[in-house]
């Protein structure tokens, strides 16, 4: 939760000229995590750590996908929130790319950037992330959670009225579930540190336009100290 | 191809009252394949076969989800249909249940059965339909083919305007996505032989209530005989 | 609320045979509103109306959309379950045809019945349900109150988790609602004094299939009294 | 149509850094209108005009919604795309905000803005845009043309297999509907001249963003001379 007078606090502030701040000023207001929620990690599969924690712009001659350092440097925050969501109790989503046989005719893909391989072992979920049997992994196409998913059903069966999103691209795959979550109807905490893109301009861009249209961008400890405070009232309920 | 003074010739004959058929007459049309058409196999899988081509009443305590006598029918004019269909070039699209572990949240299921179990294999296509690698697997988790799937992206990028229909149930899976399909601007052309259920009078009353509203109910001969037309305008363009 | 032995007790049961009865045993089960309720109150409009309340075979040359006498049963119940939603507080969705002019290309329409005037007075809804600045109203092109509308997102946006559905036609809009509204996630139960159709068959196989499948029918006096629980409990929280 | 070594020539030359332009390197491709296509015009109403041909952030405390000398600078070059589109006959869609009462529920709405006004006036689309009987106005609630409204369903009843884009705002309605374009199966290019935004910096990064993973964004010039292409190819076989 952050007072409306900090609502610029953020990594974009050396990107976005002063004029412009100037016109987004009618979208200042307080932020929060909303009821309900559940927690969203977006497309953290193996392809994104790949040549280590370098800068993309250096590797991307042979991990194209790979937003190297960026990833690396978000592992520690996004394991921190995900033991977090864990302790209050909320519902964990997974995506990543749906990798069957016979799933698509060709052209149904997520962007269309040329060369991409869709071997399985690329698309499984990164390793400091163990997915357990309770989480729901959803297998996604294009670059949206929501686009030709089961998501919404499964986030109404499921009482979730709220997302706390994590994961990358901000510019692609995030940006994109985010609008989707938004129009849907839920309300959308994007956690900055455990956000992340090939590049700092369009990953800088992409928060400050879902920051000021869909959702509320806020601090890693902010949101934790959210789901602490669910899990405090969450415990002695089961207690009793 | 049928004009609009044979519309009532379908197998609903005998169990719609005369009076009923007086408020249905505005309805009477010429029916036909629509432009652009793929075929869509609905839930052509193993359980549905299961007790073999016995009375669905008689073999149900065993074998709850099976169509018996109906489903086995049907199987020599489906596998016409889907040859039909290959040498005119459609596209072709199965769909089955989407049984991967971690895929869906408690509650998020097709129906309210109770004792459904999610074997893979109760789920795979019946061996007399094989399925190609450029044949389309839709994996659902509804009744409809496309609630939470992709398949309008699909339908598309391939640039299909109207879909040929045929599996089960009438009554479940068929009617969801035959609904669904036309609402989301699609001609659809339902196969009367090829569409099964199981129970006589719910396939009837829910052919005649598609057939009415939102699709033609044609006969095998007819879908063939138009296919056949489609195969041979094809073969000399690519001959010369 | 009706436990699971009473579940076929319902309309359908001098026209569904005793053997098609076994194959559908797996489905009993208890029924129920489901928590956080919303009323969708389908298609009540005026060109249903029409004629007056006579039977629609006789009535249907002049007056082709009309339900007659079984529309005209329905006010009185109708009326008694949206002021019971109302007294209980719960968010009132109508929907009816979008007749806005521009809204649609040629063939955008809900179902293939010809001839159909798409005059703004017979899409209002009837006198007898007072539509209050409170009540959404969802305008729909096609069949389901859920195809190419924003209800989902409404209901989202409110923390609705259940839907209380009534109208016309059972075979038509109601059913391809209540299939949309399962398949999105959300509990539904369908009154049956509120639900009506042109004839007698197919109102009565439709909510068969329903209620087997995708919903919960009730009767009114059970629907009530849950609302009227509902109220009660709102109450004493309102004035404390 | 552009060809790959071009893809690059456009107005982010200036805020993208050379070491982001390598990353993106394997997304260069020729571009070029897709087949069967219509024309989307997002949210040309009267609300972005306000206040002159003037810089946004001068009269944003007056004017928050407008986009001003952008908008003013991007009305030529919109006259002539869709004269060009009639020419052509391609199907042409508006879109605007849906303003009817009862049309939704508090907190349903575009984006986070606080203080917007709904008057119809505001969402008319601007005199310099006539719309014709034969065009279609898509009525929305949310950043997307596509997030619950029927234009999926059009397109499909019209054939459409590519959109054409123009309209604003870069960072808020074009990037949503664009997304979802691509998403749902379609091809889609924006034309550079017509689509604007209140900011520079935003317009530009999503409008690099948007053609590198979802679109062609292409010059007014290619655009017309393709759909000049299609309006002589009709014109003979209107003829003959």
């Amino acid at each position: 939760m952050a007072s409306a007078d900090k609502f610029e606090d953020h990594c974009w502030k050396d990107v976005v000229p002063e004029s412009d701040m100037r016109i987004y000023a009618p979208y200042a207001r307080d932020t929060a995590v909303g009821p309900n929620p559940a927690l969203l990690a977006i497309d953290l599969y193996n392809l994104v750590y790949e040549g280590g924690p370098n800068p993309p712009s250096e590797i991307a001659p042979q991990y194209p996908s790979s937003c190297g350092i960026h990833a690396h440097r978000a592992v520690e925050p996004t394991r921190r929130l995900i033991a977090a969501a864990r302790r209050a109790g909320l519902p964990i989503f997974f995506c990543t790319q749906d990798i069957r046989s016979n799933a698509r005719p060709a052209g149904a893909v997520s962007t269309k950037r040329r060369g991409r391989v869709m071997k399985p072992e690329n698309y499984a979920i990164y390793h400091e992330f163990p997915v357990r049997d309770t989480d729901v992994m959803i297998f996604k196409q294009r670059a949206s959670a929501f686009q030709g998913t089961p998501i919404v059903s499964h986030l109404n069966v499921l009482g979730v009225q709220s997302l706390i999103v994590c994961g990358e691209a901000t510019s692609g795959c995030v940006r994109a579930s985010v609008v989707d979550a938004y129009s849907s109807g839920f309300n959308v905490a994007v956690v900055e540190e455990c956000t992340f893109d090939q590049t700092e301009l369009t990953h800088k861009v992409n928060l400050f336009d879902m920051h000021h249209k869909y959702a509320d961008v806020m601090a890693l400890a902010e949101v934790e100290a959210h789901l602490d405070g669910l899990a405090q009232r969450r415990a002695p309920a089961k207690a009793s």
